[in-house]
């Protein structure tokens, strides 16, 4: 019996994602580039610049500024990196802490630990499927105290320097709340935005409000560069030594080469940045077609019990990266079904991350109850989310 | 009357240099696409694979692996990238010491620090402009001893891991003297080939005596990719850590996200491997038009006191990826001048790096005397050798 409900919802799961993406293999998320790509990447080509100089990297990190509104954006060689770079400018040292959602990709994770600190799971909220900022206020009140200006982890007794929300799927997390967290703890605010570029809280750019945010242009993303990422700040002196610590940390000079510190080979090449620049000539119609696909998918799911589509919190404007489809608990069961069946006829789709701290690497890392993190972790599905589909 | 003499020698230089290159500005390596670079390009956006996978990833491993000879090559982002990853499966721990030149580009020093070590700085020889093995034997005979099968730094206490030699401008360092120090001292063996694609000692490639070899395809190089770089390795297991270490270490699966240690998004995007591809199908006639490159600048010096062209070591093939002009001593003294007035008129050239140990980052890092580097990085400029300029 159990087993016929699965497969019907199984079913009628398939036969609303076909109704909208039609036969064949349906990809999870792919590029398109119906711009100029083909043009930029032959004049990149021509002008033999093709590596760590030239025009379209100055061109993209300038158009990146410009789209998101943030003052200055340093494009680098991808979204981890960009968030390594982020964290170590905005202090985060060796045996620090920092605050990460326990449901995002491990490379939050992994930019932590590159800092030689320490990733801290926090919970998430089902209106944003990021950090719930209730249950993060209530916890740190509770764990952590204040010594001359820091805050303290009262168990561990490690500074928790920083609180990096992730935008998950491209929609905004609580951040106003997350903002009054961090100026009420004295922690750092860093935005992962790798997913939301396109996406608004009150109007704002995602990865606008803390004193960094990163994107990625991953293949898989909204638009992209191959694999390529950017830092976003508004202080002229941190965005200066962002571009100085992702470009080797050499000293400008027309022969001599110098470096006044640890630096990291992160520029993003401009053959990658030609790409990007054509690709963001087309980011408002490929947001334009993403909120096209959630309309289909909204009259595809109508009438389905069980299942319905995330929609943006109030007050923000997603990107809609990934179309996202949310079973009601009782069909927790189902989760497995409905991926096996979907992938197999061809039709991607992939539920969200396991929660980080069930990971091997990250199994003894500090972090507070994670029940709701948990639960989305049987809950939540994406399906085939191209903007291409429409 | 110094001043004279310096004036006319660098005179004589740039004439020598013109006499070669011809007129207007001429870079110090620039790359040239004469292949197939546009036609692999447009098949990679036609595919849609432009990022983490593709079949151009693919055969460029399996290209770079045939010329070499060695048993697998793994693309990753950029040659720091590749070297990181090789000293962490090579065992390099926080705390541990690893041997590099004094005379190399920072990035060497860079990986090391990155997997929380300590660079320790090794002469050079005048006849590789590589580490200097007798002198390398006799350091470590008096500094180190032998405990437990490990090399102890008896100063700092601390393990010397690793041995690092680079392959300076393409010229093969000594391997047979560095592999028998690396077997006598129990240090591991990595190859950081960075400049040598292309450069054979005693007819087999470098890079493919060490537990590892690294390679860059950085735009200054003999071939590019925009950024990018590779792993050598005869190991079938560590290639597979490699790979695995360099792709977020995440275990292969259609759906889920499961990630079994601290990995690294270091993998070589689809597209920036294209242009690899399509470059590595000249490599052949880049390394014929350097020697040639050489050849002429031998007729075009063969006059000119105080200055002699470096070439390659005895038993050794060098791809002459950086052409080299060496002062006699006695002219050290013009060096800058030499390097003013050619870079003034739009002819690049550039002197060797300053003595890593100089860079404020690595002033406090143990080294040997270093009385050869020093004197190198005061005699040594490269000249414009670009393979598009015969």
């Amino acid at each position: 019996m159990n087993l016929e409900i699965s497969s019907n919802l199984s079913n009628e799961v398939v036969q609303a994602i076909r109704r909208v993406v039609g036969p064949g293999r349906v990809e999870l998320h792919e590029p398109t580039f119906n711009g100029n790509e083909w043009q930029y990447l032959k004049e990149c080509l021509d002008s033999t610049y093709v590596s760590s100089v030239g025009k379209f990297v100055d061109q993209f990190e300038a158009e990146i500024a410009n789209f998101t509104g943030a003052k200055y954006a340093i494009s680098v060689v991808n979204g981890t990196a960009a968030l390594q770079i982020a964290l170590k400018l905005a202090g985060v040292k060796a045996g620090d802490e920092v605050l990460i959602s326990a449901l995002t990709f491990i490379a939050t994770a992994n930019a932590v630990t590159y800092c030689n600190a320490t990733p801290h799971f926090v919970d998430c909220e089902e209106r944003t499927l990021g950090m719930d900022v209730l249950k993060l206020r209530e916890y740190l009140s509770s764990i952590s105290s204040q010594q001359s200006g820091q805050c303290i982890n009262k168990i561990t007794g490690r500074v928790i320097r920083a609180v990096v929300p992730m935008h998950t799927f491209g929609h905004p997390s609580d951040i106003e709340g997350l903002t009054s967290i961090a100026r009420d703890f004295n922690i750092v605010l860093v935005e992962d935005a790798a997913e939301s570029l396109g996406s608004f809280y009150q109007g704002q750019h995602t990865g606008t409000f803390g004193l960094f945010g990163t994107l990625s242009f991953n293949g898989n993303k909204t638009i992209t560069t191959g694999g390529g990422g950017a830092i976003l700040t508004n202080s002229r002196a941190l965005a200066r030594h962002a571009k100085h610590l992702t470009t080797t940390a050499k000293i400008p000079h027309a022969w001599q080469f110098r470096h006044d510190e640890v630096g990291y080979n992160y520029r993003m090449p401009n053959i990658n940045a030609a790409l990007g620049c054509a690709q963001l000539e087309q980011l408002s119609t490929k947001l334009a077609s993403k909120r096209e696909l959630l309309r289909r998918y909204q009259a595809a799911f109508i009438d389905i019990e069980g299942v319905s589509l995330f929609l943006e919190p109030k007050g923000c404007q997603s990107n809609y990266w990934l179309q996202t489809l949310v079973l009601d608990k009782k069909h927790s069961k189902n989760l497995n079904s409905i991926l096996e069946t979907t992938n197999k006829i061809g039709l991607m789709t992939r539920p969200v991350w396991d929660p980080i701290n069930s990971l091997t690497p990250y199994r003894n890392s500090p972090r507070m109850d994670l029940s709701s993190a948990n639960l989305f972790s049987k809950v939540v599905i994406n399906i085939p989310s191209s903007s291409g589909l429409v």
